[in-house]
């Protein structure tokens, strides 16, 4: 329950490397293999998309997703090993953070309103 | 190290009721007593620190930040017990989740473009 209302983001010189957006991102990059069919399923522009992606590839010293040349829209995405493995540890973050501060994310959730 | 470039928000139904900048507000109305010297000090218009101030109040069951009467940017401010209830469950959920992640957060951290 806790873990729905907690919004992890991983910043760097004021950029977000790492957050919900980018994460669901490259998860829907590994499910379908290309950018723009990332982005048709977050209802998000190709350019944005792509955007992020590079923001993302220029954030790290290593390739988080390689394009594959050919057409408008390239010839297809793939998330590289490193990829996914950030994907993994961001997904251990939020694990660990909820179970680790779940007293005080209880407190807040407790008093929230309902409506 | 790693507990600077993590970054959380606690979110509820689509908006944040708690990140970063609302608890530095806080924090500011805590020391200043009055939302427009906490605006000030955070190059931020009365106008938006109010809007914020009224956010946290309406996402919780009790007040955040009480305001007295009189003038035109009000007559002071005083957060509430509860109010910095959350501020300290807000930082408890940042230190507990850097240290339960910090394995993670050392993995990204090191792969984060140094320059």
């Amino acid at each position: 329950m806790s873990a729905s209302l907690l919004k992890i983001r991983i910043s760097h010189q004021g950029q977000i490397a790492l957050g919900p957006g980018k994460i669901e991102l490259l998860q829907h990059i590994v499910q379908h293999g290309s950018i723009s069919a990332a982005a048709k399923q977050m209802r998000m522009s190709y350019r944005r998309a792509w955007e992020l992606v590079d923001l993302m590839n220029h954030c790290f010293d290593e390739a988080v997703v390689i394009s594959a040349a050919g057409g408008a829209h390239g010839g297809g995405a793939q998330v590289t090993a490193f990829g996914l493995a950030l994907i993994q540890a961001y997904e251990h973050i939020l694990q660990k953070s909820a179970q680790a501060a779940a007293d005080e994310l209880g407190f807040i959730t407790q008093h929230l309103q309902k409506n």
